[in-house]
């Protein structure tokens, strides 16, 4: 197999959420990171074919939820099969329950989820990305975060030191 | 301690470096992620009060070494100090090689290096979102890259799954 460039970076595995009036779905993301403070923001980068893309853009909010390291199943289940011939979120094993301020769901099991409106988009190269500013959060601090890296899912090892 | 919305995502740990005919700088970022395939781009999230933010606005172009997972020590040192009072690539650790396209420096002992040159930059909130195209890249598979979780760097842990 060759890696492409983009897998050598370590990557968060983000379950990306959003309902609009007729329709919701649910992807995988891996290519999401905050990208300020004050506010709060997150961004998440989707390519245009994806159904939630324009999803997003109609309902103007999305939910994130970063997967734990025990979830690599619904990692695959979402990232591989497309919202727009099948609800994801009606498969078994994505049991969601509802977010606090956006109509999307969040998807259970996860080490922390954010809500978003949307702040803005950005197009670049084959993907655009949409910043969400973090209106609401949760975490679970007895879960840990999977993470990508080179076309395999890891949990995190052990401890190097502690950010000054 | 608490912990900010932010540190609940996993992150890469990169070192951007930036050279212009008068300055270079290194600056530690966690908020660095792919955003393109084809072509290949990658975002860097920095504050405009940094010495590097409008360094890039200048030469137009940076370097992305992504952190291995015994290099914390450089993480700190490029993140705690200004470029603006020190050149922090001077200092003892610091081990640099010159790049293949682009000006800026890229630091030893890495995973992975990336030269960028500036797709487009994009603010939102009080971070620069900077866009850079990948021109060139280098892999070292001996190293497995570290990772910042919870104000905390981990090396990877258990692998969890092969993603599909």
């Amino acid at each position: 197999m060759s890696l492409s460039y983009s897998s050598h970076v370590p990557d968060p595995v983000a379950l990306i959420t959003v309902a609009t009036a007729e329709h919701q779905n649910v992807m995988t993301a891996a290519w999401a990171t905050p990208v300020s403070a004050d506010p709060p923001i997150l961004m998440v980068s989707i390519r245009p074919s994806r159904f939630t893309h324009d999803l997003i853009l109609e309902a103007k909010e999305f939910g994130v939820s970063i997967l734990a390291d025990d979830q690599k199943k619904l990692s695959e289940i979402a990232g591989t099969l497309s919202g727009k011939k099948k609800d994801k979120l009606a498969l078994p094993g994505f049991d969601t329950f509802a977010a606090k301020k956006i109509k999307a769901p969040l998807v259970k099991g996860a080490h922390a989820w954010f809500e978003c409106v949307l702040h803005s988009h950005h197009t670049a190269g084959d993907h655009t990305a949409f910043y969400g500013i973090v209106i609401e959060m949760k975490v679970d601090e007895t879960k840990s975060p999977l993470v990508l890296f080179q076309h395999k899912y890891y949990a995190l090892g052990e401890v190097k030191g502690v950010y000054p």
